[in-house]
């Protein structure tokens, strides 16, 4: 079984999820800036956020993807899991914008960035157990020092939400975009080696 | 004719069908976690049942046209006629969920069900008559138990949700999509023997 | 230049043209058939019609381009122009549903119909200008009554909501439906022998 | 890496952005002409320009990428900065629309054209970086010259709103969409000799 729909599909419901979130904008009833700012200002902020967190996961799973020679039932459904969290990402990052960043949609929020980190790494496991101890992903992956250091991000992002000062709790979850911006050259030098071979 | 197009346009609908699901989840007007239940407690629970369904149908729509060597102008149809009634949920998943299941609405949702059950069932046979008797995909199939039974689930939530309790009736949709959760094996099997072969 | 990526944009766009006109249907606020018919009657009626008239451009549109071989400028502005009639569907459609079948907005409706058709209509001119005379989809499609006749009812209906009584309008409207639910056999027949030689 | 799933991504959001723009114009409560054109009168002629923008953008982003051959890292952020700025489109068009056409949200469409721009110039010279000095795509675009002037009109159109009248400003916008409606027949033919060799 090859790819190609699985991807097809996951790069539809993310294409939806990174473009519907903006529906989510309320258009300013006056005409000027401050009402602009009043109106969208915390929800353009969140949106750049959102939409930079599903370009990240497009982008890993996309790498990711490459180099997959195979599908399992498991794989399907993992990524199915995966999906179904970050179609959850407009519904939370409206609540905690329409709140001013209070404390529990802070959280919230927080519980869903951690749950689709969760996800991704259960669609990692299961590909690596398809794929075989010495595939060229596993290799590729290496250490994953980044998918192992988010989750712990998140979760002190929610302690200091929860805990301390909403606001505060955004700082790592930034932080986390910040760190996977870059995307993972390990995998992408892996396949352009399997391209020379 | 290839079956590529017809894959990509049902992909496409049923991610957006997957998606827009969640813009019927209202944003919580309060800030704490009792509003978050109040206001969308059983909208999550319908969201996910509706979520799983829709995983289920992408799962053996891409399991089946696997193996599926011509598009007739029937399966075109039939299966423009599956997107129908799968378009339809989100709009009985709304009702159902606004009405706090109340006994028409989990009715509807019950007919909804059935329809799109139906519709798969004769996208399935006319599948069947274009491959010819001896197809793979025949053989793939084989008893599908899992097809069979699952209409008789969904008359009797309908019969429970309309003469007993609408929430009794809940409990054989849930169970269709537990017993659909596991992807078909067989085809699984079949298709990695042609691989093979 | 290749068909693919001109095919993926429109299936992408009529697959949510096809998705989104289930939003305008309004959950019923009361929980019974009644409410539901009043409220979704004639919505759901007309969102049946209307995915119809989708579908039947879809299937067109995909047994046209199996015998495109050049995509020019053209064609790609000329495919554009037609996705642009076709994405007014959810808002003529929602106007003349919530007017309850009001004159104008079955007219507006009408022209819409109208212009998607000729719209189709230069599509499937260039496309024969590019392919050349001799072209094997211009023998396919051979005197296309069909295509010829769909304006006219279109005009009829038309003309007959503006002069007569609106509802009338729709009888040609869903004639048009009903002529175009059985895909062209020639087409399919003359891809079969592409096929076969 | 090939270009191919970037493609469908693009090809994903601008088909959803293309789309969801029409979900803004609202359906008038009356049922005559002059109801229509009370309340989506504006909304239409913004509908029409946007629609002929995201058409303008991909027809453009689908020619430079038939001759695109090897996708980075940094092809791909870019490529999700263009398509983070043509995602504000619909957001942007409707404060426009609704304020009918007052200064501020005039201007801010203005900056949103302008951005999305830039993004574009930015996504080509990174693709040009990748591609190398000599590469085909490079002395396909050439000069260049609606690309350096797109810019410098949507600057002057913005000047004019803001200084001047907003709906002067409306004006260079509108040039900037002729100039672009006829594809680039550089690359075309470029891609044709790649083709013919």
């Amino acid at each position: 079984m090859t790819t190609n729909r699985l991807e097809a599909f996951s790069d539809g419901v993310l294409a939806i999820i990174i473009t519907i979130m903006v529906l989510e904008l309320k258009v300013p009833e006056e005409h000027d800036l401050h009402a602009l700012w009043d109106t969208t200002g915390t929800g353009l902020l969140t949106y750049v956020l959102s939409f930079v967190y599903i370009g990240i996961y497009w982008n890993n799973h996309h790498h990711m993807f490459q180099l997959v020679t195979r599908v399992t039932g498991g794989v399907l459904w993992a990524n199915l899991h995966l999906l179904f969290w970050l179609s959850l990402y407009p519904f939370t990052t409206a609540w905690m914008d329409e709140s001013d960043f209070a404390r529990t949609p802070v959280v919230v929020y927080g519980v869903n960035l951690l749950c689709a980190a969760v996800a991704y790494f259960v669609l990692q496991r299961l590909i690596f157990q398809a794929e075989g101890p010495d595939s060229e992903l596993q290799r590729a992956v290496g250490s994953d020092w980044k998918g192992k250091i988010s989750p712990l991000l998140y979760l002190l992002g929610i302690a200091l939400a929860a805990f301390v000062e909403p606001f505060l709790g955004m700082l790592p979850f930034v932080a986390v975009a910040l760190i996977w911006l870059v995307p993972d050259r390990r995998v992408e030098r892996a396949f352009e080696e399997h391209e020379a071979a």
